[in-house]
This record gives C-alpha cells, structure tokens and sequence, in this order.
C-alpha cells in the first residue's frame, strides 16, 4: 500500500480513495445478488456530470437484462470471458453515439453552431469514441462509489456486438461491463503491477 | 441539484460524490497558486490503480513548467483557450505510449504472449488511446480528488503538438489539461445540460 503522506495530500478522504482506487479491484467472478434499475441510475445520476468535449455526452448504456438478450452477446465474447459473462449479474454494452452531435444546440447553447462543426462523420465518429471512453472512466469509479465491483471487457468482438445490437448504424459499442458483487475467488492472483510516478509523469 | 434518495444509494458519502462530481465544474480561470509536483505525485498515486486492457497503463503525463515549454504549446492551441492556457499555473499534455506493449511481460506477467498479440502497430495504437483515454477519465477524478480545478482541453493542433514534444513517434497528444485552484468567473455561465438516465441507459 501507499505511504500515509502521499494519501494524504489529497482531499478525498482515504476510505473514499479505497473504495474507488486503492483497495477497488476489477472482478472476475460475481453472487448472484442483483444489481438493480436503481442503482444503474444512481451510478448515472452521479457520472453524468464529468466534462466532455462539446458537453457532447456521447456515452450510451445497453443493459443485457434477460436471458434472450445474453444469449445474443455470448458468441462474440472471447473464450476466456465467456464464463463470467454468462454469469454476473448485469451486463452492460458500453457504446457511443456518433450522432451526438445533434443534441448539441440544446446540450451547448451558448454555440449552436458546433453541431455544424461535426458534420464530418469520420471526424465525428472519432470524437464520439474519445468522450465516451472519458465517460467510461468516471463510469468504472461511479460503479465502485455505488460499492458495486466493475469487471471492464475488452476482448470481445465490437464489430459483431455493433451489428448485432445497435442495426441503427449510429452506435460502436466500445466495451462490455459485467456489474456486481464480487463472488468467490474474484480476483484470484496478486494485484498487478502498477507504473510509478517517475514513469508515467514527465516535465519540461 | 439531485433527489436525496439518488445520491443515498451509493456507498460514496455525499461530500465525496460532490467533491468529484456533483459540484466539481471544468475551470475556465485559475488563481497564481501552484500547483506542486508532490500533488501531482499524489494524483497519480490514486488513479494508477485504475484498470486498462491488459493492464498497459499507456497514458503518460508530460507536465510543461518552464516558460520555454508553455510558450511552444501556445501556437498549437486554439484562440479559445490560449489565453487560460497561458495563465494556468499548470498545463500537462496527456498521451498514449503506443509501444506500451513492451512492457507487458513485466505488467501483464500470467501471459507475457500478450506483448506479441499487439505486434501491429495501427491495432496497438487503437488500444493505447482507448486505455489512455480510460486513464484520462480517472485523472481528472483524481485531480478534483486533490482538492484542484480540472480544465480539459480538446481545442488543439494534437499532430502539431505530438510533433513539437513527441518526436520519438511512440506517443500520441490526446488532450490538454489545466490544472490549478478556480480563479474569478471559473465558471461564468449555468451548468450545462446533462442528460437523463432515461436518454442514456437503455434496457434488453
């Protein structure tokens, strides 16, 4: 763990760094007690407010709550992640808008034109994927303030998972979420290592 | 401002949800008081522990402190944000290490193979911005952890400033961040819209 001194620069309060960051781990197996409609929007309620480009907000969230809609999702997960998946709680398909930007007059008022300034859908579909890959950090911690554990998927094929589930043409889903408690032997191995400070933090 | 009930349902205490997200506003104007490289340390401390797809950890931070490094961002950065960028006591860019993967076999050690599994670069370099992108939500957590203003800036020439302090070609610009304590009018005008719950999670 971390010395006493570097926790303690901060304002947050150490049981809040705990349960966001420092003792927060990513979950591999879940109970089977349920994660309600309520604290799925309890979550959002709270993560909503982080910034993004624009105030574009182009984060949307599938939640796959019947047996139907799993099924649906389990053939384009990898093989290592298909156990998990079909067991957590509640699985979420983490997608962007790429049409964001026709919300914008309303979402940023004071330059209605920006809605103009995405009218490039390449350009645009680029800018979705970065602001709600932002909004998926403050998602992960929302999940954890909500003392729920996160269990982030990338393997998983997001061409197939956008075809199959948003034909609209307008959404890329970006990764899968399993949410819950964390169940027996959730995190089997030691923590992995992080990057330190000297690593990561550079100045000129 | 939300219901009681809402923000009673998660485990994060409600100064916490505040100080992180509810009342936390992206600053426009700073004060002259530093920002130091001990609470950067502390920042990075917390959010280090975040996840990323294989446990990569490719963003780094590039903090520019010398006047000499402040003036070569200025000319990429657009007239909307120059004269707060000027004026920040800190601006950091923040960047995806595209050959992240070398360091798997240290970061990822129950499967060293992954470092071969990225071996094309447009593919690792999709990965890196995605997790970087990830990391960046948790910083900016991790900033108003510290008690500090966040300014994120997207408004820039990121090619033009990838080239100017990154000319290694293993690193790509994402996005600029002040830092600093809110000055006057930080905020001048209403909070933005956010969007409902009911616009953005959706249920199968």
């Amino acid at each position: 763990m971390t010395a006493p001194t570097t926790a303690d620069l901060l304002a947050l309060d150490r049981a809040a760094q705990d349960l966001l960051f420092r003792v927060a781990r990513t979950a591999n197996t879940f109970t089977d007690e349920p994660v309600t409609d309520a604290q799925v929007a309890a979550i959002h309620d709270l993560i909503r407010y982080g910034p993004t480009a624009y105030n574009g907000q182009p984060l949307r969230v599938l939640l796959l709550r019947s047996a139907a809609a799993r099924a649906r999702l389990l053939p384009y997960v990898s093989s290592s992640n298909r156990a998990k998946t079909a067991s957590a709680p509640l699985v979420a398909v983490l997608a962007a808008d790429v049409d964001f930007h026709e919300r914008l007059p309303e979402l940023y008022p004071h330059r209605p034109q920006a809605r103009d300034w995405l009218s490039d859908r390449p350009a645009r579909a680029e800018q979705a994927r970065f602001s709600a890959t932002l909004q998926i950090g403050y998602l992960l911690v929302g999940v954890r303030a909500a003392g729920l554990a996160a269990g982030p998927m990338a393997g998983f094929d997001a061409t197939g998972v956008t075809r199959e589930f948003f034909p609209d043409g307008r959404h890329e889903a970006l990764l899968l979420l399993n949410l819950g408690h964390p169940g027996p032997d959730a995190w089997a191995e030691q923590r992995l290592p992080r990057l330190s400070t000297e690593e990561v933090v550079w100045t000129l």
